[in-house]
């Protein structure tokens, strides 16, 4: 199981990820046969060819940035991001809480992220 | 299913009914056969009786407060708190990730409370 400091360290890495739009990177992070859920409630992504079209599409409009500590417990950590949308010329902020749960190798077997459309607002 | 704005109260209600200790109205916030898993990792603990008896113990030396946006997802949500923990005349401070699953009714049917002992520190 990674321990807290590794954790942590992974979510470091996979925002500055995010922020470079470095596809392959956040897949590395993956576990093979990973889950996605984001928005929580919405469709449940399975496997690293999923994934790495749902980051394809998403990664390259969205810079985020942590915006509070990272809660680690067991093999599973939370963290709140503000998350900045670019649309064309239009840009839209956002808070989200990610779930990350890892397996004993310390790659991600889930993800979970906690928003919701209605709550994109157009300042930081 | 509660709207976000219900879900967004309901959390409030929480917070307030923790820091006055007011175990009967936290638990009219859950539905009877509610789980808790504080922290993430540990034991998940169900059902009302159970509950009160872990809130009972755990309330009287815990004041918390919203250290952020609630972020609100389906039937779910998440929010982190500045716990400010009190034993004898030591107190401690951390910081924790709860995720909230709600019924159709906008009862609490599980918690789960992201923190590690580990991380308690001696200020806020």
């Amino acid at each position: 199981m990674p321990t807290p400091e590794e954790i942590r360290n992974i979510v470091h890495s996979y925002v500055e990820m995010m922020c470079k739009s470095d596809i392959d990177g956040i897949l590395a992070l993956y576990a093979e046969d990973a889950t996605a859920e984001d928005p929580v409630g919405g469709e449940i992504q399975r496997g690293a060819e999923v994934l790495r079209n749902f980051y394809a599409l998403t990664a390259p409009a969205l810079q985020v940035e942590l915006n509070g500590p990272i809660c680690v417990a067991g093999r599973e950590c939370a963290f709140l991001l503000l998350a900045e949308l670019t649309m064309g010329d239009n840009k839209q902020y956002l808070d989200a809480t990610d779930v990350f749960t890892f397996d004993d190798e310390g790659k991600i077997t889930s993800m979970r992220a906690f928003w919701n459309p209605a709550d994109l607002r157009p300042t930081r």
